[in-house]
């Protein structure tokens, strides 16, 4: 996977897609884009990484995608698909290998309806840190995300399973890992201290090479974190 | 499609889903369990209906969606599926005949992105009411909304098709319908009168079967909103 440096306002468009490749537009910390990063990386699928200034986009990058919003998938076709579930459910439609949504209709809407659930979970990872950052009481967030936190771990309970669709990884799994990555970040680890199911989750996840290939470390995390609460995200740090 | 009064809260839970059909827990006024309907009826699905008093919900329906709202099919073997888009993608899965979706992956990208496209539309039919009765000034609203008419007829324009997936009727035509359908009740319908191609759209669609056999007429969803605007939706009108 190319880590290149992000292209912004001003910037020429990139050229062509390489043939037997598909694009990926990402931002190399934002986690729906890191969903459809896993996936890639999962399937084995031979990409190219451009990432994108997402504080100071480059004008071209509208016409690929209207909303302005990583991930967006190019193929060399000048095919273009975007919104993390519905690029990997692309992806995963196209890329025989390594399957991740069940095959069986009621399957995937189980699984569908699992990542509608996680949708109202993600929220918390913006207004909790916002909260506290604006001196606020966080209190009442922090329990209402705990709460969430002890439904996920009652579903993993329930279905005696490793993972969230059965003993393997499949594509929910994948859709939920980013915010668990960054839970330490976000201060907010203390939240999986009474569901040791999903805290089991999530040490299993941290094994898989998917995971280990898209992820960054702590300190890599912090100081991003840090250069964007202060209002100018460090979109190239590292590299 | 049976049509019958709504269960509301201290009613006992409905028996066993028919063997050979599929169950819609509905409500006969929602657009979102429309959508559900639409499919259930250009498939020619057989189906039995359980409208739900949305106002006052039934207890025993929570353990069928969890967030309680409409649509939610069920299947005989007692499968639950939920959640608009979901219900419909499962319906044109699992039944073969008249099948709405385009079978390639990016031909399903596209009308999974036109819906994402289209679900920045729907709270403007909310917000434009709302602000009206509440004696504020909405033609800010509604000149936004205008732009986004604008921007599907130029899609159809662009397509040079009578529907928005082809020149028949596909999923994403279902998924918008009733909203177009509810445009009179809003007192929204001068917002087409620059979007001819979206125009002629509507009127199209108000030749398909599915659409006459779901649809109210103007009489009774005046009266439905009416009670409903009033704090007091009366969930049986003309039945």
């Amino acid at each position: 996977m190319s880590t290149e440096k992000c292209f912004a306002k001003g910037s020429a468009a990139p050229g062509p897609v390489p043939e037997g490749q598909i694009r990926i537009y990402s931002m190399r910390f934002c986690p729906f884009a890191q969903r459809t990063r896993l996936v890639l990386n999962a399937k084995g699928i031979k990409h190219d990484t451009i990432n994108i200034n997402l504080q100071n986009k480059p004008e071209w990058y509208f016409e690929r995608n209207p909303f302005g919003l990583v991930p967006t998938l190019e193929t060399p076709a000048g095919e273009v698909i975007y919104e993390s579930p519905i690029t990997c459910e692309y992806l995963d439609e196209v890329y025989p290998e390594n399957k991740l949504l069940p095959s069986s209709p009621f399957g995937k809407a189980q699984q569908k309806m699992m990542l509608e659930h996680f949708s109202k979970v993600t929220p918390y990872f913006y207004k909790i840190p916002t909260g506290r950052k604006n001196g606020e009481d966080v209190s009442k967030l922090e329990a209402e995300l705990k709460e969430k936190f002890a439904k996920l771990n009652e579903d993993l309970v329930n279905k005696k399973t490793k993972f969230f669709g059965g003993d393997s990884i499949t594509m929910i799994d994948y859709m939920m890992w980013p915010w668990f990555e960054r839970l330490e970040i976000f201060e907010l680890k203390h939240c999986l201290d009474s569901t040791p199911e999903l805290k089991k989750w999530t040490e299993r996840m941290l094994e898989d090479p998917a995971v280990k290939a898209t992820m960054h470390s702590e300190d890599t995390y912090k100081a991003f974190y840090k250069s964007y609460t202060e209002g100018k995200p460090n979109y190239d740090y590292g590299l």
